[in-house]
């Protein structure tokens, strides 16, 4: 566990080249192609695309677009509050689960955040963010997961962390009082690795007892529905779980999240919101993609194919790759940024990892796609 | 002129109950009806609607929303750039301009605010965010324009204010050192009122000259477009120009608007901007709304015969209006707060003005909508 001290106005690594996959206008540019062209493997959306329903849903309601969106996307809310058996009014949308990261870093102002690594790299750069505004000092401190032991979380042991209460020899707490903010990555981007539903309750339950806002992360839990945690939000004042549709339903282009918040702080979130951030036509393909049954259980069946071909592939070229609960792998390589920067040079864009907190440049992250396109992928791997 | 202490967590008012117009979705559940019935003249897009080439090119693009959006959207930034004859490096795309406001105000952190009124109300509540996060004091000052002078801004007389150098007995500033944020919305809504070029620059040069931010809002400046600073920008660095695709390509739904940035301030803001803000199809419509120069030109043609159409049905009224250089127009009316809803009960919904800093319950702003829109509203005025 590392303790990084932000200090004032260190903003100077937010504005690293390529933070983020699927910057494929970038690398289009660079090969002097149509971004149509480019075989992205780095940005992990449903391979199915974007769903027929969808797009008729979109444009059905283009010609409304002069109207302002509903700023309450009130019918979007009812719609995610019936899927999951929850209040609507306990639903915050936003411009994706990004915005809302932002948002609840803004609204709840921590002083000591507790974020296990490696993890979607938004939640620090929210935490820098504010201490840029904020002049209160900010301790940004890591839980890091392990390669060896497969990126799996030890809920016990990171209770114990985040309590501040763990100073033994071989693994010491720079939290010398609890984390007031903590967020989970759950099923963890870039790992692929799924937190058990039990063990997310576990350390729920310890967010509770110290008062200590867990924020949950589950873009990725479409993927592997039973595990969320969703409707314990309900019972726990301090457990807020943000969602996204980018991900499983392939909308990434139209931005859309939303977040399921304890009644306590709702208030205080939406006086931090933006207006407007959620487009009319994210609302409604959001309604639309919630109802399209057939697009889900389709996406169930053809994951389940073509993981299976990436995992026999990944073997037959002894690749060492972690095993994953959602539309992504994580692989080891040791010659990773060669075979990137390869890659690259044919179209192909893969998620250089070496700037993930906690790991190296050793490491590629790869969505699942078509038959097709994995096994393009295959290939130019194996000639590599 | 007023000055406004906003003392620590004073965010109770940011959640009125209707903060801005064009939330028809609200009247549409109030009278059951579908919110395509409701007849909206409290949000000022133009009256032809959004463009037919806009609904072809966001047809055409739909199915790549698996894509993420262009981060820095770089084609969209072109396309202004060429446009405007300034450099694309300057510009910064938002989910419109209210998305810029916000990180102007982050990013900068004001402590004395200066802002005539009345004026758009996200200026105040962005300040008031930041007094949330920030410990800092915030002094929030209004320059109060005047309904009998036409709510005319005295460019002289604020930059006497803004400098805090105005105190003589019949002028008060509450100001005691300079400014170091002034947002001016021009024109301005809601008193419809433009502020000229050269008075506009007068003012420029001075915030240059004080060291003070000015964020010049030209959301409604494509109705009028010679009047713009925007090429102004380049030679000072404390000039901040936000402009709106929303209102003139009637994209308010989509959210698309954009900032001039002197240079020397970009990488902050940059650094500070949440990822992926415009959607693609906000984006492509952008760059297509602005190819669309027959749009542009029967716009022009469309509200010069639909504002005579106002003017004459107003004056026949008696109702009382103030010029307007844009497409809406503020009125005057002892019983505004009756008439605002004695329309919303027959599903026609104008802008109660009454929540505007500097005005009072008898003020009204209607859109300029289609002619046959239009004469509905005089109709029902005629008969109140």
């Amino acid at each position: 566990m590392i303790l990084n001290k932000v200090t004032d106005g260190d903003l100077g690594d937010l504005n690293t080249p390529e933070p983020h996959g699927g910057n494929i206008y970038r690398l289009a540019e660079e090969l002097n192609i149509s971004y149509s062209e480019v075989l992205d493997f780095s940005a992990s959306t449903n391979p199915l695309g974007v769903s027929k329903s969808v797009m008729v849903a979109i444009k059905d309601c283009m010609m409304t677009l002069n109207n302002y969106p509903d700023p309450d996307a009130t019918q979007l809310r009812h719609e995610i509050a019936r899927r999951l058996n929850i209040d609507s009014e306990s639903i915050l949308c936003g411009n994706g689960s990004t915005e809302l990261i932002y948002l609840v870093v803004r609204a709840l102002k921590p002083e000591r955040l507790f974020v296990p690594v490696p993890a979607y790299s938004e939640y620090e750069r929210a935490a820098k963010s504010l201490q840029a505004i904020n002049k209160d000092p900010l301790d940004l401190t890591y839980f890091f997961l392990w390669d060896n032991d497969g990126f799996r979380l030890d809920a016990d042991k990171f209770i114990k962390s985040m309590s501040g209460g763990d100073n033994s020899a071989t693994y010491r707490s720079a939290l010398t009082t609890s984390a007031d903010m903590v967020f989970i990555c759950n099923p963890n981007n870039p790992t692929g690795r799924l937190i058990s539903k039990d063990d997310m309750i576990k350390i729920a339950d310890a967010a509770k007892r110290l008062k200590c806002y867990l924020v949950v992360d589950e873009a990725f839990m479409d993927f592997t529905p039973s595990a969320s945690i969703v409707k314990e939000v309900e019972g726990n004042p301090y457990l807020i779980v943000l969602r996204s549709l980018t991900k499983f339903y392939a909308l990434s282009g139209l931005r859309i999240g939303y977040g399921v918040i304890p009644m306590a702080i709702m208030d205080m979130l939406k006086q931090h919101k933006e207006p407007w951030t959620v487009s009319t036509l994210a609302q409604e393909a959001g309604i639309t993609a919630l109802n399209d049954m057939v697009y889900g259980s389709e996406t169930f069946k053809v994951l389940a194919a073509e993981k299976k071909t990436m995992e026999d592939g990944l073997k037959l070229l002894d690749i060492v790759y972690f095993p994953s609960d959602v539309n992504f792998y994580l692989l080891k390589m040791p010659n990773a940024k060669q075979v990137v920067a390869s890659l690259r040079r044919k179209g192909i864009l893969v998620r250089d990892c070496s700037n993930f907190m906690g790991l190296d440049d050793t490491y590629i992250r790869v969505a699942v796609k078509s038959n097709r396109e994995n096994m393009r992928l295959l290939k130019e791997l194996a000639r590599l």
